[in-house]
């Protein structure tokens, strides 16, 4: 039974099979190539507007690399208190940036609020020698498995662009996002303030690909460069290209993600019936449950993976875990996980 | 008619294979994976000692993380003056050491002679305000297409390490050198003065592998924290490793890189034939004949793919041009483009 | 009446003199020179150890440079949730050491406690993903006017080096802590397990003398090199020699000290006796008194220079300001800022 | 008899007497003060335009912010191949620019031509892997004591704007430049295309005055906060002022530099007179003579000092020697050297 991480899962089907329909004769390097160049045309149509794409290794290096192209000396990055460019990411945005320092703003179930973007923002004037705002960063869905509406990611663009920050969306399960909101790609980005979007592929199905989408190019300076001088240009770009034709064609990409979240919900609503707190609304593909240390360890001993997440707000003897689904979740394991519970 | 480079030419069978038969279940995320484990005991074999490898997603990221690993403040990297380190990687180098210098030693057909690089340190005493010797990098096959042997190699650490530098192969066509000089790989690497290699399997039949093999893990620092900052640690770590493992196996990788030479060495039978003169030695899978600017527009104009390389010694109406071969160059398209010729 | 800062004031007397006395002649630059060994002899004395001594412009070099010299990839530094480190220097210490992110700890009246360092310590393990534990930074006196006691320093470090931390100590107004510790400047440095101390002049009585005390090379790399790559090295140092020589000479650096810990006494008494309470004890130069809106606003009307500093435990129409004393503040300006209350 | 450095001299008399002038009372610190104001305003007199001015610790630092304002990733920088900036600077540009390149153009007599400008600019095309051209720094007078006429920097600056490079001009002998030049300093600046100045007053009778001086703010960003961000920012700053407004008054500061000049023609003719060949023009205060090694050896044990600067275009048994006049240096010291000799 396996809940520790979507990226623990291997690729779709789908994905494979265009790995492997691209793979032969000769195609330009560095990004030249047909297939790159019809992915790039397909970012377009899904975005509902002109974007630069450049693909890069990880989603830290997306993230890292959005933040060093709107980097300033001494300039000062907004984020969660749980975001993952802050907490997981072995200071790849401050090695990126040369030394942007990172503002966590509280947050309740991985979402920051405008008023607390708000009071962060008032905390640290123009010209200060705190450092100066630079970006604001947001992840979607969050690192607790939430989500922010459009009105919500409009709310805290209007706070962030009112200072002239540039707005990053940190997608690393940005289909999960979407196959809940139900809404158009356009709508939660570019129309809702987004200047960049980190748009990750790895952890719903894909084996590496990671794009960064550009919707503001002048918000940012020298993306192609930076990315250049990172070591993040692949020369055979066309095998991530395949990845994504394989990932996007025929809404593959939404179904993978439908699968993972109702998964999701499966073992959320298996948890409230057995009388399980779980800590926060359950809205893309990961479900925070509250377990005492008892269940944890019996949960363990059964071999079931999954990873402690913290204890906020827990009582004495209890923990909040992180259980994560995939598309390769099926509902026997999450039966089983009930089971075992 | 395609000689424009080997990182035009897309992944063999045997990788291919390799990659879709690792891709069911689950595996831990992160390089904890078993494959993983078993790629890294491949090559402590393969290098018949202890090695930590690290993958990073390019050739150019290994070499600028190796260079950050024993980065100093004002340290000076002695490379050759054609060396892709210095010239064709984006100051990535320069980026990731945070400012060291790279010193261009002056090179025949790509090879640093003992003597050049001893004058070269000569010129920078230690505590000098140029800045601080600290690394020796050289490439292995080089840039023209020619090898350093055993001896050559371990006269040029013997200079290096006399002044305390760490000592760097850029391997991104190792097998190339090694199918031709036939010796171990532990000879031409650690047991001739070098610390670390990165090690190059894409241009010779991966999609996408690249690893930093270490010997000396006292010479550097810090380097998977390096790499991890640098968002170059993979989540689905297996699908390097399974390319590496079909790379590995059954010397399938010196037999990709035999096939390309031997293209190489028909290219310039051939050319030699025509009475073309060639311009450096043909060792590994690259040919650099000197030809007419008639002939290379007629080439061109012929469909043929290749690169124009540099006009160093060539008479008022001519160029040296580049042209590789990998392991999917055919006889036939040797033949065609002799022909063309 | 100036309570805005102490680096409003000059230079002392007997540090112009010292200035005008050396310089005559001609004197080896870069540091080579007979004052500015005698002088580092001098520093060595008052240590009672062997220390190297380095001087920069600032004191926000100082910190930062002395951060950089043990500086990891995702490093992270421990400083308290006030610190000038933090807050105040522009993110100096982010840049000089390639982006360490700091964790800012819970600190009460700018006084850091072992258990909220351990405590933070123990969130951040170490090979995490959130960074490496690699330096604490103490400020003594701190930001608040408060002192650490020779054991509470050794608790701190304590907790530090069990974790393998560098410790340094952020000393601009290290001759305020010195004056009322009464303690020998050995005590609470490295005896008490500091590594290297930014040892600030400028504040209390010279125009520009700052330097980096080194007790343990050996926690430190490259330090030297560090600062002269960031152009902190003076050509004519014998000029930050000279400030030196008359700031130590008779104990002068103690007796500006005490003449502005005195004064803050004077001014805590009087406000004390006009029932105003004082936010943190008055251990050094700075009171920060917490005044009603209207007293604050009728004291700039009175044209009285100072800073507000905060809120932070203050009723709805207070603030906490911040009035520093220097070794130019004389009595009668005490008392007409007491009689202006 | 010193003529190994015009930093060996202390300050001049002016300078000092400014500098007491100015200590008396309080004043704001970090450049707020009215003598700072009026220093600033001093500059745009004397170039006759609107500048920014901010002061830095060192000539290397305010070089180095210089590129660090206008830098770009994977940036060149073209500078002559004896730039102080390239060979004596412990690699500050490349730090503080997070490692731009420095791409060296070969110069006779320290002089930039525009053919070899041109020709080096050739060789990076724009989006090139070596690197994007950024900027160029040309130093004035130049690190062999020699001159760039007003035609001659025009000239240069027009080659790199075609190619939008932003153009600093090192000016740590600025005034040794324009004493012999006798032209406006805006008809040698900002007139011929130069954007930014490292104007240095150290060597030539301030103790510790380096200023930048910025013409065209649109070329450079956030230059304030790299500053202050770098420790750069004298709290005390109007001793700086103060420094600047005694070696500004009453042309103080050509004084100087013409007295340095005529020490230098002085030795100049008696070398000549001597018989000794003399590498370059001397135009400002050094002067380069080509010694035999007895003559070197000689002079030294009669304990002249002075540097030994290199060997090009020697004879087996000679040596340049550099020789620097000071506005310290007196007739009888030039004397006693050619006697010597």
């Amino acid at each position: 039974m396996m809940f520790a991480s979507d990226n623990w899962s291997g690729a779709s089907d789908a994905v494979m099979d265009a790995l492997a329909r691209h793979n032969a004769g000769f195609a330009p390097a560095y990004g030249a190539d047909p297939v790159t160049e019809r992915v790039s045309a397909r970012f377009a149509d899904l975005f509902d507007t002109d974007v630069t794409v450049l693909y890069t290794a990880t989603g830290t290096a997306a993230n890292a690399l959005a933040m060093a192209a709107c980097a300033r000396p001494g300039g000062l990055i907004f984020a969660s208190d749980v975001a993952h460019l802050h907490c997981d990411e072995w200071g790849a945005a401050e090695f990126y940036t040369h030394g942007m320092k990172i503002v966590p703003v509280a947050a309740e179930g991985g979402r920051m609020r405008p008023e607390d973007l708000s009071a962060a923002l008032a905390r640290t004037p123009d010209g200060g020698r705190f450092g100066t705002p630079t970006a604001l960063s947001l992840t979607q869905a969050t690192e607790c498995g939430t989500l922010y509406t459009v009105d919500e990611v409009r709310a805290l663009t209007d706070v962030a662009r009112a200072r002239g920050l540039v707005c990053h969306m940190d997608g690393a399960r940005f289909a999960n996002a979407l196959a809940t909101l139900d809404v158009a790609p356009a709508d939660i980005t570019w129309k809702a303030g987004i200047d960049v979007l980190s748009f990750g592929g790895t952890k719903n199905g894909c084996w590496c690909a990671e794009a960064l989408v550009v919707f503001s190019d002048g918000a940012l300076r020298d993306l192609a460069t930076h990315r250049a001088r990172a070591g993040h240009v692949f020369s055979k770009s066309r095998f991530v290209s395949a990845q994504f034709e394989g990932y996007l064609d025929d809404d593959h990409w939404l179904d993978l993600a439908r699968h993972a979240n109702a998964a999701a919900q499966r073992l959320a609503q298996g948890l409230t019936e057995a009388g399980v707190r779980i800590a926060w609304p359950v809205q893309a593909n990961e479900v925070f449950p509250v377990l005492s240390r008892g269940r944890i360890d019996a949960l363990k001993a059964h071999g079931v993976l999954f990873h402690e997440w913290s204890t906020q707000g827990c009582g004495p003897d209890e923990a909040i875990v992180r259980l994560v689904t995939s598309f390769r979740t099926t509902g026997d394991e999450v039966d089983a996980f009930l089971a075992a519970l």
